[in-house]
């Protein structure tokens, strides 16, 4: 499916909040020929399609067409399986909006199908492609951070209430793929506490909180919110050299690294030693390191290219979106035994050689 | 024991970290005469004295003087039963530095003898006398905020690792006693689940989490941290009418009341109808109230005196401090069963009675 | 020139910087349509330019054009006087980006020629057309802050050095024309005092300050600078009543009015008395009030067409922009005498009467 | 006059607002030993001097005793003169509170005893000791900033309005002392212009804004203000290297250190070449210098006792304080003129050399 010249041929299915972006973004690409616009609104599709774009209701005739190579899934994510299943199975590659789909088992069919045909599948993670979560990300991937200790987000405003998902499956996907994407291992917590409050009675949890718990110790917590008045997006990465603080909202100085921290070191023989002798305090500097301005949403579409023509797999891949949705499946099962903290179910498909996961990021 | 003249004869016991602020304040008091500072190192509470006080290292000596109404304890808080309860028996009036106890069967323990002997047994839950606390006091009784719908704390930190007690302990009481000050009922969740994370081998958690679930679907959080390398110590109270925000590390405008939310308003028949007609949205004004500047410890200072001349309790009474200890043993038990919810342990001595709970405030 | 029917037909000339801002604007009001976009470059012309719209290098083929009631001219300044005439002589309604022009004289040509035809001549002064702005005018107009004691206005960041002006002339219209459009009497400072410094050799002014008293013992000043490493746009508007501030980077709380102050009261016979007892502090509640979330370039066009309906003048008409080129051509004398105070050259044409200043915000 | 064993005897005169700042720093110095309090109201000097400690109203008394090596002046700034000469002539050194004196002409006489006698007179310019100040001074001092092209201070807050003196005078010390620690060749501006505000009718001016432009093409500017609501201490620093911003009210980054900024380079034969070719952005990182936590007075104390020892000039020496009130006498001289730049005075005593402005903080 690899096309012989440089341009790929792309079809957006979905023409709503987020279909325009994408199909802005391929349009800007050199990557990419946005070839049609899929969507039953017709008017809306035309509106997002621009000169000499096919604009069409029916899938199966973008998925028949041989110069379309890839298809972008931006619908609601109850319908993201029945139509990247029959996408796959014409041998287009698949970029889906996040999340991968509704539930960890459609998901799983999606996964399965596109390896089995040699197709890219790829989440469409956009944090993920931000100047400042690749940054995050090298800059634990080289050791700047040390080994990370825990990891507090927050990700809280005065935001819609879905119809159909929780706060949970609305915003916690944003804070779980970049788990995924800057930590070593990726998100495999080994277990998961939920805990949420629907104090209003709108019927499904408006705040929430999770808990995971990794194998070494380590913690990450996400509080995620439609109620807070401020708006606040922060993250906090603490590691055994330095601490990380990510502020989405201040445009001027996104990423601080604190080089302050507790340092416990040495060996005592006894507890009262260790106590007495071991713990010290680093108070150094502070640095903000010089952000690109590149939009994420390009850098994906680049990325996605780049995927189809090298044969490989994306940062944000498939398996990537498993993770997310077995995070979010637990969180609903422990939500629903009052927090408890729930195991993973097994991961339904082998993790990739971790050959993939190395940071290819410009 | 109330003195017939204004004045109220106080001994400090202990003159470490927190003694010498209690001196001060008892001694710039028109309420009190500061008549004694105890301290087994009589060289440090010499220094906390000053002129005409009494310096000693014997708690009996202190006590069998007659001209001293009550005692301050401000020693590390697994001594506080063992010098309240004699103090106690002795007559005095208490104060006891936060956290009341070391355990709930020894604060309960102060608490029965103190209210057999008719003596005002006070926690020092220094926050709740700040304006700041004080002022949401207010907007909560008043009504300005509504029915409260969710808080969450955070008290985070790159705090000294303590040598006896983990994260939840050294911070937690600090939200705690704010949390019993300001809500209409006291602090008094249905249950408590806890998560903590000990990543650097301290021996204890460093990093904590607490969900208290309220009967009425509210739901309290707290996120307390010794790790982290930024100072946050940020309180949103969401209610029905308006949402508070203080940030008491913003001098300038430490409480921000916003006229924003959701509303969910009217009955439908059906649950489409009110997904689809019920929620609105309101944006109205943000209002900082203007706070005064007063000593927290000098307020309690004062209301200490005032309880023990009306004969009254206070409004961080024992039973403040038995709540706070509640929950705190409830969020151990919680820790060591995975986070799971645990239920409050039966309140073990009857609630005062709703009169004293009514706000004094000046 | 007022159409019969409801909508205005508009040529925008110029597609560079800001043309297709307005485009996109006229584009969207059901006010206007956009009938022409002129620009020598072509293709440019084009792309901001969509379905339906003539494209064209010649000006006057635009203005032969009676389906054109009106033309935005978003062209360099220097040629903003060459482009009004001929359109204004064709009986066109005229709206030009900040400064009117790049002299007083040109701009008074302007002026005068579209007065004598009875046609709207406008300045794009997009900032007065902001939710803030039309706030803070609001705010001053009803008496909210009393009457003006000083404003101080900063506008920094590290900017682009302009070719062909300094930054005077580069950033100063904003904070000149936001003052002409707040201030009950318009800018007609008594005088200009302008402070400027090259320090890089970039061969004019990269960081400037504007001194301009009032009549009444008010004070305004304006600090831009090209060499700042952090953005500052900050306005404080002190008033004898209450203090606003207005931080346009700050999107939660871009206006604060502050009831805190100094008051000077009473009528003592001695200055020493008048020192003694006639100075109190007022130190009161903060306010932040909601802002609508509207587009400033889409007021405009509104009011554009307004004011062409209607046949009134703009609240930012030609008067307002040779106010605005007074004061900086008044900056560029005193630039040029180490700074001395400079009064303001005799307005050179009439003044509008009172009434057509009055609020008209909705 | 320089001791024999270690401690130097102190007196301080003056027990209003500064001395007990005074008294406390030089009671907790290893180098000094309080030794007098000298007030006219023994009460607060009482209060102020502590066990073992002579208080006095009579200054003769003080310079009588030969245990005495220094007095710290704390009165106000009319009086330092009248106190300072005999103190000198008694041979003692001298530190006095900012300004050094009310006047140009009174602080040389200070100045010139002092250097006939061989005595310390130093100006407790505090601001020049704290860690933040003492940094800049040393980022300069290394060329980390470069060559200095502007300084921008803001000073404003809700101030009170002095009975004696104006904002330039009241706030503007600080500024002027800073600037004259940092920049490598002092405070020694080629002019002054000074526009002021008195809109409340308070008899001087309550907003004050000063220009200093310096040989080179760099500029400074400081903006002084009592009738702000908010609070905002900060100095932009630009250089050609990196730019610096203090901000004195943020306790987590008081100091940001910005690689960014615009290069003009090479040697181009015309303006259009240099226009278009040699202009640069450089976009790096910002880099926070973490600070030692040590008040400021205490250094202050230990570089007075220094210098007595060593028999050199302080860092903040009588020199200092002259130029800091040429500074605000030519300020006032430009202010009888509507605000003309004003040329200094001839400096009145010889400068000293440069050997002793070099660094020597810790």
């Amino acid at each position: 499916m690899v096309t012989t010249d440089n341009t790929l041929g792309v079809a957006v299915i979905g023409a709503g909040y987020w279909g325009p972006n994408l199909a802005r973004n391929f349009r800007s690409s050199d990557d990419w020929e946005l070839r049609a616009v899929c969507d039953l609104d017709l008017d809306r599709a035309r509106r997002v399609a621009g000169d000499g774009v096919t604009v069409t209701s029916s899938l199966e005739e973008v998925l028949a067409r041989p110069d379309i190579d890839a298809v972008a899934i931006a619908t609601p994510a109850r319908t993201h399986q029945a139509i990247a299943l029959p996408a796959l199975e014409a041998g287009k590659h698949v970029v889906v909006e996040k999340p991968l789909a509704d539930s960890l088992a459609n998901a799983t069919q999606m996964v399965t199908i596109a390896r089995d045909r040699g197709l890219v599948l790829m989440a469409d993670h956009t944090y993920c492609y931000t100047p400042a979560v690749l940054k995050i990300r090298e800059l634990i991937a080289d050791g700047s951070l040390g080994d990370i200790l825990f990891v507090d987000s927050v990700r809280i405003n005065l935001g819609l209430i879905q119809p159909d998902v929780d706060v949970f499956w609305d915003l916690a996907p944003h804070d779980l793929s970049i788990l995924d994407f800057i930590l070593p291992g990726g998100l495999r917590p080994s277990g998961v506490a939920a805990h949420g409050a629907d104090p209003l009675g709108a019927g499904r949890p408006c705040v929430g909180y999770l808990t995971l718990p990794f194998g070494d110790g380590a913690l990450a917590h996400v509080h995620v919110n439609w109620l807070s008045p401020t708006k606040i997006r922060q993250m906090v990465i603490g590691g055994t050299r330095r601490t990380l603080v990510w502020d989405d909202l201040n445009p001027q100085q996104p990423l601080s690294v604190y080089d302050r921290g507790v340092d416990l070191a040495g060996q005592s023989s006894t507890a009262a030693d260790r106590r007495d002798s071991t713990i010290s305090y680093r108070l150094g500097d502070t640095w903000a390191p010089a952000l690109p301005h590149r939009e994420a949403l390009g850098q994906m579409a680049t990325e996605f290219a780049a995927c189809i023509r090298e044969g490989r797999s994306s940062r944000t891949d498939g398996e990537s979106g498993l993770r997310v949705l077995s995070v979010l499946e637990a969180a609903a099962r422990s939500l629903r035994t009052d927090g408890a903290l729930t195991g993973m179910e097994p991961a339904p498909v082998p993790v990739p050689p971790i050959a993939t996961r190395k940071v290819t990021a410009a």
